[in-house]
């Protein structure tokens, strides 16, 4: 649930110290999440930002909340930012291009092709368009949640294509940079069908796996692991949201599902004749390719790079993981990752930290000195 | 990878000024990781541990790493707990039986009905027989990488039937609580059944999902995420072990595979088309479901509550977190759950911090009135 209490403090920059990049006016298309997200960012830069929503109730609320100013006709924006839900990005993005023929108009929207596909339908000039996706994630919309920092080191994909004028391309990048985003271009073919593989896909697989312990025992599901846990989270997300995303992408999504459905079925004919020439190999190489792919996987700040882990015991209490982290902070011990292991029936957590191995020794031995009990080293 | 750095240390308890429930030898046959972890933990507590191997060399090493002594002809064990790889199992438990017929003799393979099927098969008398499946998980074997504390807080199921004798259960569960562990009953068959939903289907399931992206476009796995990575993070598990465990539990995994397959297939076609009756209700109800279900998965401490999450922009140190506990802390704050997230491309790192929802609005202020920059609340 979103909560106002944070407010949207003008005084706390996007990235302390930097001057926008992008100058003019910027404007903002739908004041939603990601739009009033955005407006916030800008304006705690000292940009101009003019904010249009056909919701008159949800600009004013925007506007409330300090993302910007209500648009008006006189405006001139070098930029326009189209913040609308995917069934009326092409839409709105063709009616922008007409009314500011000087300026750039960019969309957020999760998916790419399908918008474009119908702007070309359409026969709209699409020179200065350029479709983008910051990807940030926040399952609750609306003005009331945005907050300036979502895009912070977050990708932002930009899909220009050969007619792109080199000037469009860097005011797009621009903006991502004013965000604190990463841009990276794709073209929206790439684009849709890597989010089909790493976003779209695991989010059905980790619904439909949740989804058989919806009638499961309650005794089974006391099982429960952290594993399971990690493996289901995302299924706490909104199903409206998800159903108009997988549609707006089902072509790539379709794929990767089908061919996942085969995978899984060849390891169940294993499993089920296990005696069968090659059946154990099949079982095998799942898990073997599985550990290549979530190798793969970049890691904190896209670095690939092997971590060792310790866990230690902690009481259920803050005050303990500040001491943790204190006595780490002075054993000189750069804590990499970092996860609070649940224990089921039990007062007592176990904090997994992820260290370079050359300093695992040291902080085992340095904690277990100032009296911390270590459940075990590395994974 | 394991490391001897931490040492066995004698001196740390299992459960500090606990005394052990278990009385008289305890024999464990099988020293790798769980054998030994079972030795560490009931030595610390002053209990007589016989161990046993198959193999010198790996008893040498228990021996030498403190686990216990090696078991000698004279040992009259009041309980042996076999420890051995699944496929052995009902051998070395029948064995055990017919060697100390005063002992009650129970096994910690993760899968309970086979075992149970094979000592059925052969006629022993399973009176003093009681399978049990403590669900203590790390990846990497050997009496090396043992720690007393690796069942502290999980789950021990334990699998009597009615012939059990009472004096027998609660020697098995005395030793499953002076392990620090917790006892749950339940038949073979809910065992096997619980294991495959709640373990061995998700393991299989992200590692067919993670083993899609062995062969992906770097470009594309640059925009994963934490949520992609959250649902294959088991994916890095060890190929050799998973083939035992998914062949011995085949019937309970293949019929939850093949229900999950259908799902995904129902998904897939939903998508393929829209447009056909229902098709959108398809959809909505795996991802509605899926938020039933992974609502259902037991919490920290096996509760239910809903926290609120807040997350905090924190750089890449342990100094910074450990101020930001001890910040928590100085307000009174009990962080529920905590995670750090990946920041590809960006020095920088965000906590989500999950807290009661009561105190959400006093944590948000009261960090931000101590510089943090707060991300985002609510989840």
């Amino acid at each position: 649930m979103p909560t106002g209490a944070a407010g949207h403090d003008a005084a706390s920059p996007v990235v302390p110290g930097r001057a926008a990049r992008v100058s003019g006016t910027v404007r903002i298309v739908g004041s939603g999440l990601l739009g009033a997200s955005i407006g916030h960012a800008l304006r705690q830069q000292g940009v101009d930002v003019a904010l249009a929503d056909t919701s008159p109730s949800q600009l004013r609320l925007a506007v409330d909340y300090g993302a910007g100013r209500a648009a008006s006709d006189a405006d001139e924006p070098s930029i326009v930012v189209v913040c609308v839900p995917p069934d009326v990005v092409a839409d709105v993005v063709s009616a922008e291009l007409a009314r500011f023929p000087r300026a750039v108009v960019t969309d957020v929207a999760s998916v790419k092709l399908e918008p474009l596909r119908a702007l070309r339908a359409r026969g709209v000039d699409l020179t200065h368009y350029i479709g983008s996706h910051p990807l940030a994630g926040r399952e609750r919309g609306g003005a009331i949640s945005a907050r300036a920092d979502i895009f912070a080191a977050r990708p932002w994909v930009i899909c220009r294509d050969g007619e792109t004028p080199a000037a469009d391309l860097a005011l797009v990048e621009d903006l991502a940079l004013d965000l604190g985003a990463v841009p990276i271009e794709m073209t929206p073919e790439e684009h849709d069908r890597s989010v089909a593989l790493v976003s779209h896909v695991p989010q059905a697989v980790a619904s439909l796996l949740a989804a058989r312990f919806a009638d499961a025992p309650e005794l089974s599901l006391s099982l429960a692991g952290q594993g399971v846990r990690d493996t289901t989270r995302i299924a706490h997300s909104a199903p409206e949201l998800w159903v108009q995303i997988l549609g707006a992408n089902a072509g790539p999504v379709v794929e990767v599902l089908d061919a996942l459905a085969a995978d899984l079925a060849d390891v169940a004919d294993a499993l089920r004749r296990p005696d069968a020439p090659g059946a154990r190999r099949v079982v095998a190489e799942a898990v073997r390719r599985g550990n290549v792919g979530v190798e793969r996987l970049p890691g904190k700040h896209g670095q690939r790079r092997r971590f060792e882990s310790l866990v230690v015991m902690v009481d259920d209490t803050s005050g303990q993981l500040g001491r943790l982290f204190g006595d780490l902070g002075e054993l000189g011990v750069n804590v990499e990752d970092f996860r609070l292991e649940h224990s089921p029936g039990a007062p007592v957590g176990l904090a997994e930290i992820a260290v370079d191995p050359s300093v695992l020794g040291g902080a085992v031995e340095g904690l277990e000195s100032r009296g911390w009990r270590i459940a075990s080293t590395s994974d």
